[in-house]
């Protein structure tokens, strides 16, 4: 063997080899485009000049208050510019960006500031009351950061020690910032609902979500300066990486507390909006919007959607209104979307439910992600490309989380032969597109929100008067799924399903809930184990009959 | 310290941390668009499916001649289909691909091969003679493969002791092929003309060519499946990269053995082109095409040109043929590309001479660029952002070269400070966007192709009757610079201008060769430097006179 002339002599220098990290997206925006509007909040009109200073300052002033590596800035916020600001300016101190759904319940949440050992905790008014019950049960020692918001319409008194602006003003724009050494690092914590009651801390690095960032505006065909409107919470996946991608693209984050038909169609006119993403109950709040809204919208308009497949009447209307629909799928571990029903021409020349069938596939890899295959989960080996034979999904790629936090048990779970298994089922069609099946069998997705049938049996079992339950996901025009529990009550005991939902709404956070509840026994197998798939087929025939 | 929560048990794994490589862009491409047509070339139509089966086929049959880790495949071909393919074939054996400039000379293209440590060599039926010279000063004990192609002209015979369809049959498409485990592997080998005579070789990596083929995409705004003209040469710092950003988007890649404003028209029509680029010498073969031939071109046609500003007249009359133009800058260093004129929508309201001296500045990072600097050579201060205290442009980031194959001394000159260094001379303009106001002082650009000012010069001096010689670039509306030369003959000795040019085309590649030659005595300094500035002035004033 001869030695190889080109591993003699050239190394990496600071010259020819930098750590990937979305922090130079912004530095980018902020030198090339910095008179662009970045950020459209109500009133708030920042440029990425602007919006860079206040990142800069807040990055100073986070580490100034300690923020650096291995530590944690927690965030419960609407879509406001300062949860965007967060996610530049947080990685810019080395700390780790844990943003919350807005959703969960003080448990939950302050399970969550516990076990990703937040330092800081920033809170939007109208959440005040989850985080107070939070910061308690957390037992941290937190700084709590109220970050006031003139979008909101309540009055919740603030509840800490400073303030967003306060932090602000502690901060020099001027001051050097930290950036990766090693684009491994870790830049943002989202809690995943896992199969298990207690949610799951998947841990981003700056490399996957640089990556990431840049395929979103490939595969979904972006070009620079998207006007943006964020109908898709910024706590998902870090707006599944959409944070990023528009300070690649030096696009507008057209800012957006709640996903209402009226002020999203306002806004879609008012900012020229070109592209939003959300769960299909996003489309289908627009589909549904009174005609009078809906006039002059600035089309074609762009919608990504995930969560579950868009139903054909919703696509068709949609699409009537001039928003194209791009499905796509993926899950917390994959930075949010990591595969996407790539459309072809040829398709456009098929009847509304072909193309609606054709969409409603999850499709091929993104172009960041490596591979994807669909494969017995005993065997590791790949089904045939038949449409017909179920497999689980996995994914492989630099998109690929990190792994969960302080978790050895569900790493080895979920890193397998080197793979990620997803716990989705999917056939694999003949034209290499992936179809999913059934969802992994303990997660229901309701509206774009994971939640866990273990968790709400638990709960179930609390209840004095239950003796078995087991919850599925019932098909859902609107949701997509809804939780659906099967109750078996003990002897004698009696109890409405109203009161069964109402026991479970006060147990846990209230979109968990159930939305319909079966009294009847459950069929098992011989070995008493529950047979789910009997159940989910009930479900599903429940909404046929 | 506390410990890092986030560095613990969360190692790279086969499932999260995937080399980074243009391999995996044919692999979507043909996955994903196995029946989008990937090649055009005459009669010709490739899919991406069938162009990845021919390259999984040419990747094993060079990897059973010993192709591998730390080879050499050189080539010197035309823009056709295998040229193409060899982009990823060779890669895929873990080989280097050393494309080298068609229009060199024998003894250039010998060095090449022998510094290069080429083991196979293609050889399109056109280079023949070249090849065979070059083969016989190379010293090395080559695989000669010829390359036919069935839209070449002329009836050179054939050289090789093989033919690239003889190879491709010894492959097999279904073996395992190689890909990377670490994406600073080498990829491909790439010589430019430096400030001496002998040319220095580039290499470039995996990671990088990633990277800059999806920042290709990224800072033109392509959208998915671009029909591309090949107008560039392959052998350009791999066609700027764009062999793989056409994979990475399932594009078109239309061949072109020669730039001629006919073919290029016609194909532009018949196959529905979306994007070319070269030199601005190809623009302004379009501009002069007579109007019978622009007929219905499918417009817009996105143009990006770089090697020289495009001038003024040329911008506005291509444009008028509903042409865009985006002018880029890098060289081969930076894997071709690395700067762009980014354009703002302020800019269309101006005149055509401001929008047109807009679009002669070189412009702003490339989005995977890390940073550029315009900075005092000596002390590494940057210069004021006033656009007009010249310094020297440095490059730092992931599509700066790995550095110079076996050439310590040039890699200590260009890596400077974490830094790599230019050579080019330029200002940094208010808005942060530079303009390059001298080219490296040793390099004269001539119609996209690198002349070596000193390698000129070296040949004159050996002429016996000549006593001193400087050769400067001038500047040239079609060709951008050609080279100047100032001569001082012995005493007593004549020549005619037409005798100096008839001795360099005899003693270096014909492009090469001073257009211009003026006899008179050189400046020089105190201490007798030759004073190249006021040559360059005076060749510039030529113009004006």
């Amino acid at each position: 063997m001869t030695s190889n002339i080109f591993e003699t002599d050239l190394p990496k220098t600071a010259a020819n080899h930098v750590a990937l990290s979305p922090i130079s997206f912004i530095e980018r925006a902020a030198s090339v485009y910095p008179d662009y509007t970045a950020v459209v909040h109500g009133d708030v009109r920042r440029t990425w000049a602007e919006t860079f200073e206040r990142v800069k300052r807040m990055a100073n002033a986070l580490a100034k208050r300690g923020i650096g590596p291995g530590r944690t800035v927690s965030a419960m916020l609407a879509n406001t510019p300062e949860m965007f600001e967060l996610h530049f300016a947080v990685p810019m101190t080395g700390g780790v960006l844990n943003t919350i759904n807005t959703r969960l319940d003080a448990d939950t949440v302050g399970y969550i500031l516990n076990h990703g050992e937040a330092d800081i905790f920033m809170v939007d008014p109208e959440f005040v009351e989850i985080a107070k019950g939070a910061v308690a049960r957390s037992g941290r020692d937190l700084l709590v950061v109220d970050v006031p918001d003139a979008m909101y319409e309540g009055d919740n008194a603030p509840i800490g020690a400073t303030t967003y602006d306060a932090l602000l003003r502690e901060g020099e724009a001027g001051e050097a910032y930290w950036k990766p050494d090693d684009e491994w690092a870790a830049i943002s914590l989202n809690y995943t609902s896992g199969t298990t009651g207690d949610p799951k801390g998947v841990v981003y690095h700056h490399r996957g979500a640089y990556l990431n960032a840049l395929s979103n505006a490939h595969d979904w065909g972006m070009q620079p300066h998207p006007v943006y409107l964020w109908t898709l919470p910024m706590f998902h996946c870090n707006g599944w990486c959409y944070c990023w991608t528009l300070a690649a693209l030096a696009g507008t984050a057209v800012c957006l507390r709640a996903v209402r038909e009226k002020p999203i169609l306002d806004l879609m006119r008012r900012e020229k909006v070109t592209h939003f993403c959300g769960a299909p109950i996003v489309l289908n709040t627009l589909a549904t919007a009174p005609d009078a809204l809906k006039k002059d919208l600035p089309v074609p308009i762009h919608a990504m959607t995930a969560a579950a497949p868009p139903p054909a009447a919703v696509i068709k209307r949609v699409e009537a209104m001039g928003i194209t629909v791009t499905h796509t799928y993926g899950l917390t571990e994959t930075y949010g979307p990591a595969v996407v029903c790539a459309w072809k021409a040829a398709w456009n020349d098929l009847s509304d439910d072909e193309r609606a069938a054709k969409k409603a596939r999850q499709g091929v890899r993104y172009t960041v992600l490596e591979d994807i295959m669909v494969a017995d989960p005993d065997t590791m080996e790949p089904v045939p490309h038949d449409g017909a034979t179920i497999g689980e999904i996995f994914f492989r790629g630099n998109n690929v989380m990190r792994g969960y936090l302080k978790n050895p048990a569900a790493n080895a779970a979920a890193f397998r032969n080197g793979w990620f298994a997803s716990g989705d089922l999917a056939v694999m069609h003949e034209d290499n597109y992936i179809e999913i099946k059934d969802r992994s069998k303990d997660i229901i997705i309701s509206g774009g929100e994971n939640i866990s049938s273990i968790e709400i049996e638990s709960v179930l079992y609390r209840n004095p008067r239950i003796s078995e339950a087991a919850v599925v996901a019932r098909p859902d025009e609107r949701w997509g799924e809804t939780p659906c529990a099967f109750i078996v009550l003990k002897p004698g005991e009696v109890m409405t399903q109203d009161e069964v939902i109402a026991y479970c709404r006060q147990n846990m956070a209230k979109f968990k809930a159930p939305k319909t509840v079966i009294f009847e026994d459950l069929p098992k197998t011989s070995t008493g184990k529950v047979q789910k798939y009997v159940l989910r087929q009930k479900a599903r025939r429940m909404n046929e009959s």
